[in-house]
């Protein structure tokens, strides 16, 4: 039925690259989509941070492609220090960065293997060790590509051809690169031909699965229906749904993971409706130094989000409180599988987490 | 601890009522709050019915409660027909309206009452009908404070002082009178210095539990705190929840309960983290002639409502689908209990409304 010679064409979206001689970070504010397709071009810390921390770029993996590009941008400004100087001024740089999410385990991962670059430079011209930052941030990126093509063949194989599979956030190109991630798989089967039933939750606050997840599957021709966050119990009641794919933000060494906000729900309601739920990110995602969910601090934001975010007038009163975390844990007993580069893991997570560490080291 | 004597302040809101000269019904246009707090008055039939359809007014006992006013204005502007063109003209209009929004049985029972004395007429001035029109409108509404009282007595017996309530959507006095249904409790608690602490659901797209609940409770003084639809999870995971008390739009003879989108998605979390479910509302709320939950039509809405919405730049493209079901059922089996006016009805239900229908007859 399916023509796997076949070429399709789909729109791939680049939301983080270099600029042309590489001395800033060139992004796509997500922030302005899905009516603004605009760009920001970093190169001051600050700029940095804010993008992070203004979620103008987010995902877990578009974020390590993007410090470690900004980590080599920053390089480069002080190019001419000398080496111990220049080591200091890297390391507080990368604290700095570091210190606009606290919960994204591949920010801290990406700067990490930039700073050992840099710590790798003693004895060299600090150019030379700048170069080798520049190598090392683009390698994170390439890497990163062929890891989401990895985690979407793996993907592809849970799901027959016209299933419908539904996903909270975006875990697709924008927050990754080409495939994406939790959505990688849909990509994937597009360009070969294969169409699946997207049910995108819209994932609030923030709605990242309207503004984003809806709006890159609608222009690579997906067929795809947004839904409120509270619909996705009675899409999955309608038998609508095969497959819950989400990404992950952190996943501990016993599969618990943490991912936006609203991911621990989806799974429950899936195990309730005997939906398997997948949770797809690279194997840099899994933090086998935390031992379990509980260990992962969640970030709690601005109230205003609820509240105010995006419309033309408050939704409630200013005096109103609001409890607003940024991400949910869920149990990894909730969990069928953990869809990585490295293949799909599946229950006992813990044993199989650490086999597949074993296995890497 | 509790002084059960003590009166303390409450600020009751009064949604709907007659104008002065009974020629209009007034209403708190809720699709302006919280920010604008405005008044709509209505005597004409499409008014009504824009009303009730645009949810300017929402909640089935408020909107019984109007359309039984509507039916008496209406009745006044038709008193010099004769008899039979009277009841001709007031069954078309009683129909009409009650197209306005199919799920809600409320409205099709306060309809039905007032034609019942429009049906008993014959024979008298149609100008005496007409004001047992307003009597039985008004007896709804009497009849609708007293009940609701009565559900907020049966569901203050379900919790402990302190206790953390979970409430989904809207049905507190704005969509009833003076206490409300399924925040009832929490309004009569606070008359006699109980306090709770309640979580609510912002309730997407409509966002009646921000805009609403959260203004009607931060009114009262009841310590609210506002979440999105999906952070419910959290909230119980975290052990603040020890009830979820909420409204219902049709209650089937066996238990199964139409009530805004997310309450089944709410009450499979309840489930899944073992905290008691409650579904709060009156005795007319149950439809006896409605079997199961798959006997409940659901209303689909315009997908601009969770497109565009409240925003100042809609969230999706123009070309991209959604799925915006009003309301969604909630399976018998996730329920703990029913609050009526008439007691709380346990499981097995089918056999214990049964006997509640039994014992009204």
């Amino acid at each position: 039925m399916v023509d796997l010679n076949a070429v399709h064409e789909v729109t791939h979206i680049d939301n983080v690259k270099l600029n042309e001689d590489e001395t800033a970070v060139v992004i796509i504010d997500q922030t302005r989509l899905p009516n603004h397709l605009e760009y920001l071009s970093l190169s001051k810390p600050k700029e940095m941070y804010d993008a992070i921390k203004l979620l103008q770029i987010r995902g877990a993996p578009a974020i390590g492609i993007m410090a470690g590009y900004s980590m080599y941008v920053l390089g480069k400004q002080h190019k001419d220090l000398p080496y111990p100087f220049f080591k200091q001024k890297m390391t507080d740089l990368g604290d700095y960065l570091n210190s606009s999410r606290p919960t994204a385990v591949n920010l801290k991962w990406a700067i990490d293997r930039l700073l050992a670059v840099v710590n790798s430079g003693e004895g060299e011209p600090v150019e030379v060790t700048v170069n080798r930052m520049g190598i090392e941030a683009k390698k994170i990126h390439e890497e990163d590509i062929e890891m989401c093509r990895k985690i979407s063949e793996y993907g592809l194989t849970l799901v027959k051809p016209g299933d419908g599979i539904l996903t909270h956030c975006n875990a697709g190109p924008l927050a990754t690169s080409r495939y994406g991630t939790a959505i990688g798989p849909i990509f994937l089967g597009k360009e070969r031909g294969i169409d699946f039933k997207v049910y995108a939750d819209e994932t609030r606050p923030l709605l990242q699965g309207a503004r984003l997840t809806s709006y890159e599957l609608q222009k690579a021709g997906v067929d795809v229906t947004l839904i409120c966050d509270n619909m996705a119990s009675m899409v999955m009641k309608n038998g609508w749904v095969q497959a819950v794919f989400v990404g992950c933000d952190r996943i501990a060494a016993n599969g618990d993971f943490a991912n936006k906000i609203g991911t621990s729900g989806v799974a429950i309601l899936a195990k309730y409706y005997g939906i398997p739920v997948y949770s797809l990110g690279p194997t840099s995602t899994i933090d086998i130094n935390c031992p379990t969910g509980d260990d992962i601090k969640v970030e709690l934001r601005d109230p205003e989000e609820i509240k105010n975010m995006w419309y033309s007038e408050p939704m409630a009163l200013a005096e109103t409180k609001c409890y607003n975390p940024a991400f949910d844990v869920t149990d990894h007993s909730l969990l069928t599988g953990i869809v990585t580069d490295r293949g799909i893991i599946y229950p006992p997570f813990k044993e199989n987490i650490a086999k597949l560490f074993e296995k890497k080291e």
